[in-house]
């Protein structure tokens, strides 16, 4: 048994970074085009393929195609965006307000993953420690959907600015069942090459190897050439950004 | 503009939808191989571009080799697995007990991502309404390293029976930091058709038709067709594993 044996081929591994790397989080790019029954299914059996604590699977799927509902969310957008405007000041408050941070009229459907936290009842095995771990899991289930998205070429963005609680009122929740990913989807006119957020100016990508520790916090690395690895592919991806380019697809 | 201008190619879609669905949560199958540098740097860069709220990327990676220090959290593990063994009865008790949870050891390497939950100062765009979504943000990390690990043939498993107080005295975090998630990493001898959980009876796949509803909670879909679409693959999943084979790729 060697450990090249459950490895992809080298095609198939490139798909699934190139898959991470050109995700992106939409929210202008939105085409009108509905998407095909068969691609919508093949999304939603990908989130449902998440791993869960415990096997819990405590995701459901609100598949959102009502205009009015639609609507009525938006309203909660534009109640949270405009408290949330007032906590930056002077310029960043305006390049703030330029931003568009969501698509949910002009996406043609929007999807809420919940999270039932009383499914399975009060003992899920892995669950005791970290009572949250529900909701992990129904994130992990979003990353699916959105991964599998980039493939189909569908595009994806979650709105977070919302109150939760309003938002589980529109969308007739039972008490134990959170709202977690409000998301928007549909095909685009483009993927851009970077975050929005990052080729506005409003936060840099940061360095990597800043960010991997040896053991403990703050320890160096014990592998040199991890460390040095991951300095060249910090310098690499700063040389394609300051080049104008897009960043590089690994 | 059509909308198939960004959708990757057929094998390149599939390779994708091969990793969802050929991820495991791997607990004993670990080889005891080192992951070379290079394929744990694209690992930790995957995980890296994940989306985060307002860009900002809280996550930390600790690259745990220390024996002595995954002795002390196996530690952790045994006394939080004791307990929880305790909350289920009879049979279960004993299903429970026969469960390997964790690779601590067994896999040559662990990895913990963390959340700076005080990463980029109090106002995080996106993140007034719910303070958590840096936690879910961090969990889209793990998502992309679990599908990228899963292309370079590296099984992961995320030990949640930890206490993360105690967890995070051992890895010397900061106040502001939470240890996520812990996870195990290697080459593995094989990757279960089936989450072991559920090929040990321990619970079953929810039928996927069941949790989706249209506009709110309980409706019926909308879509006809994407009902009927839905109920076709759950029954094609129930044939194949009545038949005792695996799960179908998609």
């Amino acid at each position: 048994m060697t450990t090249g044996n459950h490895r992809f081929s080298d095609s198939d591994r490139d798909a699934v970074y190139r898959a991470i790397h050109e995700r992106r989080d939409v929210r202008s790019q939105f085409l009108p085009d509905p998407i095909p029954t068969e691609v919508l299914a093949r999304l939603l059996e990908a989130a449902h393929h998440a791993p869960s604590v415990g096997f819990m699977q405590p995701w459901d799927f609100l598949v959102i195609d009502s205009i009015p509902i639609r609507r009525q969310v938006q309203g909660l957008f534009q109640q949270a965006n405009a408290r949330a405007a007032d906590r930056f000041d002077g310029d960043r408050r305006t390049l703030y307000r330029g931003l568009k941070l969501e698509g949910i009229v002009d996406s043609p459907m929007n999807l809420c993953i919940t999270c039932d936290r009383s499914r399975g009842g009060p003992h899920i095995l892995g669950r005791d420690s970290i009572v949250e771990t529900d909701l992990f899991s129904t994130c992990l289930a979003v990353q699916n959907l959105w991964l599998a998205a980039r493939a189909e070429g569908v595009g994806v963005g979650w709105v977070s600015i919302l109150d939760q609680t309003e938002l589980a009122t529109t969308l007739e929740l039972p008490t134990d069942v959170y709202p977690l990913a409000y998301l928007c989807l549909g095909y685009v006119t483009e993927f851009l090459d970077q975050p929005e957020l990052e080729s506005r100016g409003w936060r840099s990508r940061l360095p990597l190897s800043d960010l991997v520790h040896g053991d403990t916090w703050g320890r160096p690395l014990q592998g040199g050439p991890l460390a040095q690895r991951l300095t060249s592919m910090d310098e690499a991806a700063h040389r394609s950004r300051t080049d104008g380019g897009a960043e590089p697809g690994r």
